[in-house]
C-alpha cells in the first residue's frame, strides 16, 4: 500500500522515469494494474539500475533486504525506507550498506487496508514524512536533494529527527494509540451488546482493526520505548482512577483538550 | 445541543404541537433561531401544559429539576430525560416524581460542541436511544407508546435496558473510551512535537476535546462502574506490556479486530 502509493504519487507529481516493483507476482500485477509501477523485476535487476531504492515492506523484511543489498546497489544510488521504527533499520544499514548512501525515512500516513489495490496518490499530501540522517549533511548530497524534491512535490511535510528520538516520539504518538485502541476494543468487546455505545467507541477502535502482521515487527523493534509509553499511560489512568471525583480530573481533561486542539490546528 | 436537536428532529418528523424551551434567555433565543423550539417559558408554565417533559441538561441539573417537578406536572404527562447515567436519575424520579410517569432515557448521540447552534435534526438517526423502564409495562402506557412512536419517526433505534445494566455497559462503551482518550492526549502531549504522528492519534484524541463540565456529573454518578472499567483496561494494558514480544499479543490484536469489525457492521 505504501510502496504503490509512493509510485502513484510520483507519477501524479510528474516523475517520468521507470518505476520497478520488487514483490510477489500477485502484488506486482496489482501494482501494475493500479498504475503504481511500470513492471516487476527481481531484486538484483531492479536495484542494479535504480537511482532510488525505496524499501516499503514490513520492518523484518526491510532488515532482511538491507543485509543483502550492498553488492547490488549503484554507488550513486540512495536507499531509503518506510519502516515505522528507525533505530534497528538505521543500525543495520550503517553496518551492512557501505557502497551507497542510506537515509532512514518514515512516511506517517497509513490505512487499515494493505496492498496496491488500496494505494492512493494523495496519501502523503500534508502528512509528516520523517527523515533520520545521522548528520545533517546527509540531506544535502545530490541524490538526497533530488529525493527531498520529490517528497515536496508529492505534498509530504518533511521533518528531520534523530532515529532514537523518532522511536521515542512514535512510541507515544503512534504505537501507544494503537495499543490503547486494541486494549479498549478487547475490554469493550466483553459486554454483550457493544453496539450500545456512542460514536466515540467507533473512533477509538478504528486502529484496533489493524493487522498484527504489521505490528509484530514494530513491537519487537521498539519494545523499550513502547514499554515506557505503556507505563506512562497506565500511570495516568491509575491517577484518574484515584481522582474520579476530584478537581484533579478537571486538569486532566484540560491537558487532554489542549493537545487535541493543538493537533487539530496543526493538521 | 441534545434538547434542540430533539426539537428539530420532531419538527422534521412532522410534529405540529407546541415545543417550549426552559433555559437561559440566551439559550432560548438560540434555540428559537435554530427552529428547535417555538418559545421559551418558565419551568412551571412549560411543565404545567406539557404532554412530554424532556430533561436534557447535565445530570446534576436533571437531578435538581426532578426534585422540584412533582407539583408542576400534569398527571397524564410523561417525564423522560437524556442523562448519560441512569441509576441516580431513575432513583431520584422514583422517590420524588409521584404524580406522573417517568421513563429514563439515554440517546447515545453526541458532538464535542454544545448549545442549540450545533443542533442537528438528523442527530439521532440510526443511533441507539436507550430506555430504562423498571418494568416492561411502563413502555406500554398510552403516553409512553406515543413517545416511542416519535423516537421511531426521528430514526432512533430504541434499546431497553435495566438502569443498572445501562450504567455498567456505558462505563465500558462510552465512559472508558472518553477517559482512554483524555489520558492518551495527556501522555502524548508530553512530546515536544506531537504533530509527528499518524492519523491514529487524531482519531484517538477526538473525544479528549470534550468538555469536563459534562463529564464531572457522569464520573460522579457512575464512579463504581467506571473504576471497574478502568481497572479492567489497566489490567489489559499491563498484560500487553508483559507480552510485547509474545504470541499472546497476536490474540489481543485478534480480539480487538473482532470487536472493531462487529461495531462497524452494526452501524
Amino acid at each position: 500500500m505504501i510502496g504503490a502509493s509512493f509510485g502513484l504519487a510520483l507519477r501524479r507529481a510528474g516523475f517520468d522515469g521507470e518505476i520497478l516493483g520488487v514483490s510477489s507476482p500477485r502484488a506486482v500485477e496489482s501494482a501494475v494494474e493500479a498504475g503504481a509501477i511500470d513492471r516487476g523485476a527481481p531484486l538484483a535487476e531492479a536495484v542494479g539500475q535504480a537511482d532510488l531504492v525505496f524499501l516499503s515492506s514490513t520492518i523484518g523484511r526491510i532488515l532482511d533486504t538491507l543485509r543483502h543489498l550492498d553488492p547490488l546497489v549503484r554507488p550513486d544510488a540512495l536507499v531509503t525506507d518506510a519502516g515505522s521504527t528507525k533505530c534497528e533499520i538505521v543500525d543495520m544499514a550503517r553496518e551492512k550498506l557501505r557502497r551507497c548512501q542510506f537515509l532512514g525515512g518514515h512516511p506517517m500516513a497509513g490505512k487499515e487496508t494493505r496492498g496496491a489495490a488500496s494505494a492512493d496518490a494523495a496519501l502523503f499530501k500534508g502528512r509528516t514524512w520523517v527523515l533520520t540522517p545521522d548528520e545533517p549533511a546527509e540531506l544535502e548530497t545530490p541524490i538526497a536533494r533530488g529525493f527531498r524534491g520529490w517528497l515536496d512535490r508529492i505534498g509530504a511535510v518533511v521533518e528531520t529527527l534523530d532515529s532514537d528520538e523518532h522511536d521515542r516520539v512514535v512510541s507515544l504518538t503512534s504505537h501507544l494509540p494503537q495499543l490503547a485502541s486494541t486494549a479498549l476494543a478487547s475490554v469493550a468487546g466483553r459486554v454483550r451488546r457493544p453496539e450500545i455505545s456512542g460514536s466515540g467507541l467507533i473512533d477509538m477502535t478504528r486502529l484496533a482493526a489493524s493487522s498484527y502482521d504489521l505490528w509484530r515487527d514494530i513491537l519487537a523493534t521498539n519494545s523499550a520505548y513502547i514499554d515506557k509509553a505503556l507505563a506512562d499511560y497506565i500511570q495516568t489512568l491509575e491517577h484518574m482512577r484515584e481522582n474520579l471525583r476530584t478537581r484533579e480530573m478537571q486538569q486532566q481533561f484540560e491537558r487532554g483538550a489542549a493537545l487535541a486542539g493543538r493537533l487539530r490546528q496543526a493538521l
